[in-house]
Formats: structure tokens, sequence, C-alpha cells
């Protein structure tokens, strides 16, 4: 494999959008007893379901630890392919490759910095070794040669790019101080123009409330298609969701695309507030450095984390009332696809949901 | 990836002649100390420029431990794919699939059971956890459907086939009591023609003199192509080979093969005695239960343990007066090939060499 030493702009490479057509779909397996409850017996099971889902549309390969090779291709079906990929746990879109890809249809990965969300200070974990050198796993197996950035951190849930140009980030992560505090906004600005291939970027502020992510955009707002995002929302001005999904709607709607397009926004409304319940949080190993999880504290539940898989849409349900109307809406966003869902609580208790755990990898030519 | 509940015989898959065509050749990394000096730095050395002499003429792929997989991909060249794949040593010949294929260019992989060459009593270490995944690894990474036989113990140095019809295999290796006692002679034959899908065994006695793989065949003898094969040689009557290789040859010239040709036998000299010396012992591991490396000890070196690439021949040296004439012998009986010699003391100081360590994946379609 090449380590390539130039930019994606300077190459011609861009990322696509993610509704683009797909070679694979990647994940990895989880495992982590102080993140996953019951030493992750749950969440592989959530996992496994999030792959046969996705498996119906796409290929996908789920990296593993060793220890837990044998277990993973017990538990998930033969079409999914199963490899050894040490990581120190299961969020494929943070730290797998953002692939990018040229005009001829050639396919490289860009291999940003991987920091745990943060680093020593403010990360979620330590250490992340293992979860730095997936990136560069997977375009070994893939057979796909990389662009690597030693000093720009960045995971793959901040950024979503539109495929013509755009891309969609929040400034409560890229400027959050555990990132990449040596660069002020427009260096950042500039380093996804280089690395993503765009040339606008739409500064969202905030995330979702309580996102352990410093605000992902995957959580709280995604392209649908060119011109038009999904944004997650409530009805309720008392949810302190509101004001933030307010202020993303009023940007939004005063900002055009790198086209010049106008931005239509899709509404998708939140679930109730998702809990942590006593018996989850008995669940979870306690390990200082890890973030703790606690009886009653509310998780970032929100339907946007969802994957575009060829054809299809596989997207989160919580057991709410509100799962059934954002089925519906999505299949009116998106009549073309076929929208699946999955129950994904045992996800979400992990602090991400079905985009944080997959990565897209571009249909080559 | 899926498990067949067939045989390759049923479903019309045989195995390939190692000289016809590869789509890669696969690999491990060494590093454990008790095998290897001074850490297997050495060794990582001689194992690098076996993949780089291969990878002349064919794609490589090095499986590797994650942690020594950043210093692998640093002393590995880039045309060389590294790949995650925990292992306890680094004989992909032994633990790796053996590939078969049909006459549409489908090709499976075949998983035997591997026991570390003799299981708990006879074995060369324990335990042998991670070698006995490689198979299904490489197949997963490979894509290949896979036959497994978790009754049957085999190891990929101890048979050869010549892709018409017949194998070659010794009596010292699969008649051994640690690898299927519960077998006999008849019942073992069967096994090989049902597997590799070949009509007729060839039973050689014998392997090459002190060779610690109880005499795998891949060492003393090889198919140069159907009708002719390659014998470890030497004239010196008072050296214990002379009786083992004599026997071997008598055994040879009154077979046939499947197809009724009788075996024409070029002989290959081995190297003077290849000994152990002190600082080798010193560099090396003590540790019960793992073969001991002993100053003055003979290892079993022999030039017929090389591997055929597309369009090349990459065969050990010894830093022997026997190295030019060998490879002058190997440049007569392969004029349409390049033959490539790699100094390759290291690699059998572990106990095996370049054949040992690697493994042919066939041309699909």
């Amino acid at each position: 494999m090449k380590l390539i030493d130039s930019t994606p702009r300077k190459d011609g490479y861009r990322m696509p959008g993610e509704y683009e057509l797909h070679e694979a779909c990647w994940m990895l397996w989880p495992q982590r007893p102080d993140v996953w409850r019951f030493g992750g017996k749950p969440a592989q099971y959530a996992f496994a379901e999030v792959a046969k889902a996705i498996s119906r549309f796409e290929p996908v390969i789920v990296g593993v630890n060793g220890d837990q090779y044998e277990n993973a291709c017990n538990m998930l079906p033969d079409c999914v392919r199963v490899v050894e990929i040490s990581n120190n746990d299961s969020w494929m879109r943070d730290c797998g490759p953002t692939f990018v890809k040229n005009d001829r249809g050639d396919v490289r990965g860009v291999d940003w910095r991987f920091n745990a969300w943060g680093g020593l200070e403010y990360g979620a974990y330590f250490p992340w070794d293992k979860d730095a050198q997936v990136c560069r796993k997977v375009c070994e197996i893939a057979g796909k040669d990389m662009y690597k950035l030693p000093d720009f951190v960045l995971e793959g849930g901040s950024i979503h790019s539109d495929g013509e140009g755009t891309a969609l980030v929040t400034e409560e992560c890229l400027l959050h101080p555990g990132r990449n505090p040596h660069l002020n906004k427009a260096q950042i600005e500039e380093k996804l123009k280089e690395y993503l291939n765009v040339e606008k970027v739409i500064w969202l502020k905030r995330g979702i409330y309580l996102d352990e992510t410093n605000g992902h955009v995957d959580n709280i707002c995604c392209f649908a298609r060119p011109g038009e995002v999904l944004l997650a929302w409530t009805d309720d001005e008392s949810d302190p969701q509101y004001e933030i999904s307010a202020e993303c709607l009023a940007l939004l709607e005063s900002e055009t695309d790198a086209k010049g397009r106008p931005i239509k926004v899709h509404k998708l409304h939140v679930p109730r507030p998702v809990l942590i319940t006593r018996e989850e949080e008995a669940g979870v190993d306690v390990k200082a450095g890890s973030i703790p999880r606690v009886e009653g504290e509310r998780l970032a539940a929100s339907y946007v984390n969802f994957y575009f898989a060829n054809g299809g849409i596989v997207m989160p349900l919580f057991g709410d009332p509100g799962d059934e109307p954002a089925l519906a809406k999505m299949r009116e966003i998106f009549p073309d696809r076929e929208v699946v869902g999955v129950y994904a609580r045992e996800i979400i208790l992990g602090g991400g949901n079905i985009h944080c755990i997959t990565q897209q990898q571009p249909k080559g030519l």
C-alpha cells in the first residue's frame, strides 16, 4: 500500500455523497465492557442486526479483535466477511478511512489523526492506539492507497459531504480544544477543502444535546441529496434540543451550497428522551477515564444517525412512538430506497448509532 | 464466508500444481523469540527479502500480529499488502489454506486441522490457537469459501500436488503418531484423495535428515512439472541424508504417476551441513515446550524448499559452495522461469524455509 504525499484536491479526488453507489460497508465489532453492557453481548446482537440489514443491499465487512474472531464469525451471517482488525472500540465511522474517489472511479482512503474524540484531556478512553491503525488496515484489505494526516485530528462522523462541493460540520466539534487547538477555524476549513475536495463548508453551531462526540454532525444533520438535508428536530420548546435544532434550521435556511442552491430542510423529529436505566447502568464496567453510564442520564438518540446503503436506508429505532412517523417520513423523502429500521437502543447506549458504526467504501470502476 | 459441507472431489475442485498461475502469495510475519533469534529481527529482514523477491512476480500479502503491524508495514515494500492475522508463528504453508480450484476457475480454501506439527506431545510449541484461525482469516480476506476438516490434522508443507491427479507425501510425517493416530495409512490416503482430488498418492518414506516437521515432503522433494520431480540429494555416503535420499530415489524410479507416466528425478544436492553457531544459540529464548536451539546441531537445509512464483522461482541460499551449482541446476531445469536466490540462513534457523513460509493462492478466472 502506498502512502500518497499529496492531497485529494491536487489529485482530483473528492469525497462522494453517502447516497452515491458503494462497493462495500465496513464495520467493527463491539466488545469493551466499559462501553457496552454485559460484556458487549447485547450490542453484538444489535451490530449483527445492522450488518445483516445492510448486507441485503451491499457487501459488509466486519473487523474484529482476535479474541472475538470466532464468536463474531458465529454471530454474523455467512454473507458478511469477518476480518481481523484490532480496535479499542467499534466506531468504524470515526476511526476508519474517509474514502475519496476521482472521475475515473479510482478510490483512496484518507487517514485523519484519531484521538478518541478529544485526546487525553477530553477523549472517551485511553489508549486508542489500535483505533489509530484501523484506517490503514481497512485500506490494506481493500487494496487502496492512502493519504495520511498525522497532524490533523478528525473523525468521519464529524463531516458530511454532498458529493458536489459542499461539506457539513459543526463548530462544537471541529473547534473543540480536544481536536486541533493549534488551528483556527479558517485553517481547519482549509484542511477540509483540501482533503474532501469541497469548495464550501457549512458550519452548524452545535450537535445533538449531550452528544458525547462534542456534537458530531452525523447525529444531527445529513444530506438527503444535493441541496437537501435532514435535520434532527423537536417541537418541544422546553427541550434543550429545541434551541440547538432551531439554530441549525435558521442557519441552513440562510445558506446556499457550493453550487449556489438554497438548502431544503426536512425535519426529522427526535424520539422522546432515551434515559439510561438502572439495569443498563449496572451492566457497564466502571473504569477511570471512560465515560460513566448513570441511571437517568439522557442519551443522544436521533433518527438522523442512519446509513445509506445501495438502494436502501438502515435507520435506528428506539421502541418509541416516534419510530413509525420517522420511518414514514424517511420513506416519503426517499421513495426510491427501501427503508429498514433496526432496534438500536443497545448502540446508542454506547454513545453513537448506526451511522457511527458504519463506513461506506465508494464503488470503484 | 461459507463453510462448505462437501468435499473438493465431490464438487470438482482439485489442488493445482504450484507451478500453475497464482493470484497472490500469502505469508506471515516472524516475531516469536523462542523460535527466531534476537526477537525476530534478522528473520524479519529475511522474510522481507523473500516477500520482495516474490512481489516481482505476483502480489504478496503478509499477515501480521497487531503488535508488529506498524513495524511490518515499515519493513516491507509498498507493493506488499500487510493485513492483520494473529498467529503463534509464521509458517503460512502449514497453517494457511490449501487452495483448490475447479475448471471454471472458482477457488476455495481447505482448512485442515493444525496442531503445531504434532500436538501436545510432539508439537513445536503450545498454544497454537491463533495459527488454527489463520486459514479462515486468509479465506475471508481473499473472499473464498472454505472446506473445514476439524478431525484431520495436516500441514500444507506435508503435501505436494502435480495438479494432474498425483500427490506426494512422506510416511514419516503423515503416519506420525502426532497427527492422526486414529487413522491408518489407507484412511489417510482416502482423505487426501477426497480433499486434494487426486487419484494417486506417492508415499516417500522419510524427509530431510533431522527435519523438525517429521519429514515434510516440501523440504525433500517436489514436482518440477507433471512427471518430473526435484529430489534433495547428496553424494556423500557417510551423510545420514544419503540413505534417505537414495531410498526416495529408488521408490520414485519404481513409481508412475496418476497418468501412468514414469517419474523423472532431478537431483538437487543439499548444501554442506548447516550447523547452529554459538551466537545463534544465544539469540533464541529458551522456553519449556519449544524446540531448543543448540550450538553445533544440524539444520535441515535443502534447496528443494523453494517457491514457484508466476514466471519465477524464489529459492533459498545458504552462503554455501553448493549455492551456485544449485542455482545453475534450477535454471537448467526451469529455462522459462527467472530463478532468484535469497539468503535464507535466518529462515532455516527457525526450522523451515521459503516454501514453508509461503502459500500460493491460485489464479481465479
